[in-house]
Parts: C-alpha cells; sequence; structure tokens
C-alpha cells in the first residue's frame, strides 16, 4: 500500500499517514509540487508542496464556510477570489444570482488545469459566464483595484513559501483598499489549537484597518487538528444574515447553516479575547 | 526518535504518528495495554489497547464538556463516572459544591493507579473525600442502583473490546434506572464525520427511554478527525443553564464557557436531524 505522509510543520512531532489507492498526477510548476491521490478513506485529494489542500471528503467544510459566512451577510455584486485556483470556492459563490462577476486570481494557473481534470465537481464552476479566471500575482493585482470588489475571499495556503505575503498588513490594507465602503473579506486563518499568537497577531492587525475582524471556524479532519478558522474582516458596519440563497440551494449545502453560521464564531475559553 | 502510531480504526487507511521523548509506563493489565508516553507535541499521553485516551495537551477539551454541560444543568447531589478511571473528570465535578458523592466506576484499577502517578493534575481529585473509587464491571453496578444518580458521565473508550457494553440498550436502561427522576446522562459518543450512523443508532435507543438525547461536540486534535461528540440524555424536561461554578471557577477553565455550551449542539448541515 502507497502512503501519504503530511508532517504537521516541520519538526511539530505531528505526522498523518493516509492510504493510497493510485497517484494520479503529480508535477514541479514554477510556484510549487502539485499532486492529486486517489486516497482509501477520503477520496480524491489534492495536495501543494506536501500539504493537503482538499478532499472530496470533507472540502465542503471548509469551502462553503469560507465562502457562505461573509456572502450570507452582504449583497455581492462583484467578489474577488484569491488563491482558489481548483474552483472550491468559485463552486460557492456563483450560488448568488446577486454577483455579476468573480475574479479568480491565482498565481499558478496549473491549479485550475489539474482540478478541471481530477474534480469533476469543481470543473462546472469554471464555465460560468460571470468567471473571470487571472494567474497572477494577487498582492500585485489588488493593488490596482480601488473600491471594486464587495466581497474578497483568500483562499490561500498556509503562510509558507508563496503565500507569505498573502498575511502582511501591506496586502491586507490593499484588499481593504479594493474593496466597497461595505465590503467584506473573509481569509482562512489557520488553527486555533496551534497557531493562536499568529492569529492575534493577524487579527489586530486587520483591526487596524477593518471596521471590524472577528474569527470563526470549521470542522475540518484532514486539516490538522481537525478545524480551521478564518477571519471575517468589515469595512463598515455589521450586517445581520440575509437570506442570499434559496431555500432548496441553502438545503444542498453539506455543512453551512444559519445556526452553523453563529455557533462558528463561539470559541473555547483559551481562545481569549482573541 | 520514537515514534507512536496509531490507526485510526484497523483498515480507515488513516494513520496519525507523535515523536516520542521517552516511554513511562507500559504494562498489560487483565483488561488492556497501557502505556503513558511522553510526547514531543502533546506532554504526556496516556493510551488504552493503543488508542489515545488523554493528553496533557487537550484533554481539557473533552473532560470539561462531558462534565461541565450536564453537570451546569442540574443540581447534582450524586455523580456517578463509568469509565474515567484517569481521574480527568472527577478533577471536574468536585468543582461543585452541590456535589455530596461522586462514584467512579472503571473496571481496570490500573488505569488509576497509573494516572496518580504520572499526570499530577488528576491526582489530588482522589484525595477529595466526597470521592468513591470502586473497580468493577459497571454494567453490574448500576443494575444495582435504582433512583440514585442525579447525573451519571459515561466516559468509556470506544465501543470495541471491553466497552462494547457500554452502548447496549439494556445497559442505557439499567443507567436510565439508577438516575433519579431529572437526572441527566452524558456519554461519549463518537466523530460525527466519521460514525454518523453509529451516532444516529445509539441516540434513536436512548430517545426510547429518555425524555430527550442530544448530540454535542467538542474540537478535541488528538482524537480522530480533532473532534468528538458526546450524547446529553435527560430523563425530565428541559432545564436551563444555571450557574452551578462561581464565576472565578468558570473563569479558570479552558474550555468550556456560557456560550459554548449552546454553541456545541449546533451541527453541520450533514449531521442531519440527528
Amino acid at each position: 500500500m502507497l502512503k501519504f505522509t503530511e508532517d504537521f510543520e516541520v519538526g511539530s512531532g505531528r505526522t498523518v499517514q493516509i492510504d493510497i489507492k493510485k497517484e494520479l498526477y503529480s508535477a514541479k510548476t514554477d510556484f510549487q509540487d502539485i499532486a492529486v491521490l486517489d486516497t482509501v478513506p477520503y477520496g480524491r485529494m489534492l495536495t501543494l508542496d506536501g500539504i493537503i489542500q482538499l478532499t472530496q471528503f470533507d472540502n465542503h467544510a471548509y469551502h462553503e464556510m469560507i465562502t457562505h459566512v461573509p456572502m450570507q451577510i452582504s449583497n455581492a455584486k462583484r467578489v474577488l477570489i484569491i488563491g482558489g485556483g481548483d474552483g472550491g470556492v468559485l463552486k460557492e459563490v456563483i450560488k448568488y444570482d446577486s454577483v455579476q462577476e468573480v475574479v479568480l486570481c491565482d498565481i499558478d494557473p496549473e491549479v485550475t488545469t489539474i482540478s478541471k481534470e481530477y474534480f469533476a465537481e469543481f470543473r462546472e464552476a469554471f464555465k460560468d459566464s460571470r468567471a473571470n479566471v487571472i494567474h497572477e500575482d494577487a498582492a500585485k493585482y489588488v493593488k490596482e483595484k480601488k473600491d471594486y470588489f464587495d466581497v474578497v475571499l483568500i483562499d490561500s495556503s498556509d503562510p509558507i513559501g508563496p503565500a507569505v505575503v498573502l498575511y502582511e498588513r501591506e496586502f491586507y490594507q490593499n484588499v481593504y483598499n479594493s474593496m466597497t465602503k461595505d465590503g467584506i473579506m473573509s481569509c482562512q486563518m489557520e488553527s486555533m489549537y496551534y497557531h493562536h499568537d499568529f492569529i492575534k497577531e493577524k487579527i489586530t492587525t486587520q483591526r487596524e484597518m477593518f471596521n471590524s475582524a472577528q474569527y470563526y471556524y470549521t470542522m475540518i479532519p484532514t486539516y490538522p487538528g481537525g478545524s480551521i478558522g478564518f477571519s471575517l474582516c468589515k469595512k463598515g458596519d455589521s450586517l445581520s444574515q440575509k437570506s442570499g440563497l434559496d431555500e432548496q440551494t441553502l438545503d444542498e449545502l453539506k455543512y453551512y447553516t444559519k445556526d452553523i453560521h453563529d455557533a462558528s464564531f463561539v470559541l473555547p475559553k483559551f481562545m481569549g479575547d482573541i
């Protein structure tokens, strides 16, 4: 039996192994190593630089929560996805009739090519006429946009390698400037158990520019520790949940509900006043 | 470097490995293999039959949630802990002034002996004058008690080996009979991602006798999938949260808060009407 092995951060002493039926794809692009593996427990799995990005088993927990939490409290016409070249976030965004334009900016075109080939569930989303997929450095792209996007979703990999810049103050400021006055941003923000100080630092930085920044989480077994968080940053005042999705679309989701929306902001005591 | 390896259910294709500084203890008792390991990422760790039971890093997420969710909605005088020979649940129960008697019934005396020796944080709890530690078959013990316990906490290992009986209908019925009329039980009830059908079956059985049975969860990185659930079963009507703990004691907890109490019952969509 082939085994995929991921060290949860080098030197952490924590390793996960997953039995593999077959390696479907493996290549080195200009930016990173990409692999698609057919796993025993989780169906197909996409890895970048040896880190699990998504599996067919539980990616909905991540994609639905990074997308619908901000989208359900906006009335977004223009949406920017940073990273997310696999299309998993795009698939959720195009469920909103209010959306007129969605720009997906992922630096590595190979992620999109490979995702379309091996993940049928994301393939259709790229055919949506509102979708505009570009392969540029997102840090440069957002600099040139002012007062444009209603929602920005930062579906980045962990803050190592090419994604480091996507966690820096200057980048957040440029994202802020690219957004309309009541714009909302949601960004991947690591594990509450393993990255408390990192989360605290980043959210504190975001609060210097945004009107509010709040941590929320989703439970996802294939990520380190079984959960991952997001930071929800609002440029304007708080809005309450709308019914941006019709009842049937909402009912077809696998993780998000209106009650989970609220509950996902309630954090264990050890998170303190983050 | 020594490595501890746990297969998350034999044949599941999912394995976790943890770097070990030192094996502190290892023995085979009449009931199971016990080991205490000093790990790199999680401090000291107790395993039974090769399965992680608790670590110093995250055991509070489990012990606080199995205990305080039922205890905070009761005014318990008499409490029964089934399993839990390590003392982690006992430590939480004795925080309540209302408690006059707490029986801890774990079949294996070695778990308690070892826990007292290697886990200083649980040692003190056994000295509480209200604690009565007995080493019997809990399934037999509860049969002989009628209308006695206000709260029963079933801190069992997974439903394999000696713990199988603790998930059976007859056992639940005997626990029910051992409880006072407004008694509350909380029991370990597996992972929502990996054991959906098992959970559904057990909770359906519990609802045949109890007035209500509800699934709630805690996030705990060292358990499979990073979360584990409990079933909260009430013999009487629902009671709202009380302040069973004084503010200072509540503030010293690491996971439980009154808001987490409520949020922990809010489940992802895929859990359906469980």
